[in-house]
């Protein structure tokens, strides 16, 4: 009943996965529950370093015998504008000064950035992870061939049709069409702007109208019921985030839990102010102050190193006001359970839709 | 088998209610085809004076004996403000006089559109007309009570939960819960800001936990993976604009329908540049040239009126530039049919979605 084109690719039982957060969100503890109780569980790799990376990967590996997969940033070229670096240094100055933070002094470069993709590339297809997606872009051909070599099952992000036929193209598996219910990062890379704001409802039918590969939807889903309609519109599955944040094994810290376990969703807004890239989450002081000064501040990756001394200090201190609480639209249905009971209750709950329908 | 609450609320065959659209599109030919189908038609009387409400509530009562709707903008009060006219005026001179446009020197009045508003509840209580939707607000309490001794079915239009619980409380029967995929004026009434486009992979589900009375989603819905979708996620049924837009008995001009039947996802776009008032559309040449002036521009119904005879003339060349183009996110999924055969084609692909899940 369950078996589809995405479980035969991903040698799951259910066509569950859980979205690769970054930033300590994906803990082992909960890849591998989501692996072990029958979905695929991913590491957010996107910020770690090559050790880092492969540090994750074997402890996963201890926790269970079940296909997993590593998410990466594809890095994009970027340049220093110097005087939107400057504004926002003195614009966040009283802020990190308030916070008494500690501020590091080298800013991001993007040919370290290319290097360490490069070496995660490398330890991915040394440790022969079963399954790889990419954010921000699809990697060079090149790497593409590689890891296809060696079995690694490729899944990429899309934001609009024409980014997900670039994906198809491009020779990835399967791909994740993101609405713009999504918590987190935008993964547009063809153009950043507005238009690539696409609803599920919209985008999932007119990718499937023009897409071979399976499609992963993300966005907004957190039950039964995003489950059905995804599969209704055209996915073979769906990629949960804060549905999966908000579970014991998470590691996010316990104010960012409680923020997405108490917001509406009238509180979800998008911002760039955290990172300098599109990201949608729960409003915050953080969020206001920086409003009326969007356009002035640099782009991805520069702001995401300005902030990122504010947002540590902040989750330290419990602070949810200077964090980026990133969470999709649909926090009132979120829920704190094991993560392994999640997966249950939506199996139930879509046995009950089914027989209703 | 489609027998569910608000089928035997609006003593109809199928859960589809074609859109309420203003502005000449709902004529009284497609009002009549979708309720002959076994759907709901509904006229969109929003711009309409009383006496084109009656004469066209006349002319669907002789081409159909089955159950239609009326849908009325329930005004709001609104000031003008002397800066922003004066400047956009200045603004729009260069474009009407391209065009050679003819400017009406009236601009709209709260107290006439009060009046007007009370002359079109009478008539829809005079002509018994079976159903009333509501969009921009929630009708005052007296009116409310007066339409339902009349045994008048009442509909009102959501952006957000809350939005969606005051109509539930106001007394309204059914909620058309308005996701951010929707094309047209964004419903919002309760504070128009972007935390209410919500997605309706986000929004029914959210809504449904909330609400006793139906739900009925719009917003990017073509087809019946949309409607299985939408009665997944928990609404009773759907909305359809843009669908029946572009089906042979809507009133919108040709050019007007190939731009939908044209256009992909990426290019639908929300501006407030037509009508002071957040809406969505297919981006052009007059939003384009707006974009960067929009907090400049007076707030509906002023802008309304001020690009109406651009709007007007444009449409009357045939030019799409400087026409609102109205589309929701799906443009893809449009085709060109009879509107009978919309809704048939959507009862079989709703059979054939249910075989296979």
């Amino acid at each position: 009943m369950w078996k589809n084109e995405l479980t035969k690719l991903l040698k799951v039982q259910y066509p569950i996965i859980q979205a690769p957060m970054a930033g300590g969100i994906t803990t082992s503890e909960l890849v591998a529950a989501v692996s072990n109780a029958g979905g695929l569980g991913m590491i957010g790799a996107g910020y770690m370093n090559p050790e880092q990376v492969l540090l994750q990967i074997k402890e996963v590996k201890q926790l269970t015998d079940k296909p997993f997969g590593v998410n990466l940033f594809v890095p994009s070229p970027f340049e220093v504008d110097k005087e939107k670096l400057q504004y926002t240094k003195t614009l966040l100055r009283p802020i990190i000064e308030e916070l008494d933070a500690e501020v590091e002094r080298e800013l991001p470069n993007f040919e370290e950035e290319q290097h360490a993709f490069h070496k995660q590339l490398n330890i991915l297809m040394e440790e022969k992870v079963p399954i790889c997606s990419f954010t921000f872009g699809v990697p060079p051909i090149n790497a593409i061939r590689k890891l296809k070599e060696k079995g690694i099952v490729l899944i990429g992000t899309a934001t609009t049709v024409s980014e997900a036929i670039l994906n198809e193209k491009s020779g990835m598996d399967a791909v994740v069409v993101q609405g713009s219910e999504a918590g987190g990062h935008r993964g547009t890379f063809h153009h950043e702007n507005k238009n690539s704001l696409i609803g599920l409802m919209s985008f999932i039918p007119q990718a499937a109208d023009h897409l071979m590969i399976p499609i992963i939807a993300a966005g907004g889903i957190m039950d039964g019921r995003g489950l059905m309609a995804a599969k209704c519109l055209g996915a073979r599955g769906v990629q949960m985030g804060s549905a999966f944040l908000v579970c014991d094994e998470s590691g996010a810290i316990q104010v960012y839990k409680e923020a997405i376990l108490h917001a509406t969703e009238d509180q979800i807004v998008l911002t760039k102010a955290f990172s300098g890239k599109m990201a949608r989450g729960i409003n915050n002081h953080f969020i206001e102050k920086m409003k009326y000064d969007e356009i002035r501040l640099p782009d991805y990756p520069i702001q995401n190193e300005l902030t990122k001394a504010i947002r540590k200090k902040s989750a330290t201190m419990g602070n949810p006001e200077n964090m980026s609480l990133w969470s999709g639209q649909s926090p009132r249905l979120s829920k704190k359970m094991k993560a392994s009971a999640l997966i249950k209750s939506i199996i139930s709950e879509v046995e009950g839709i089914r027989a209703k329908l």
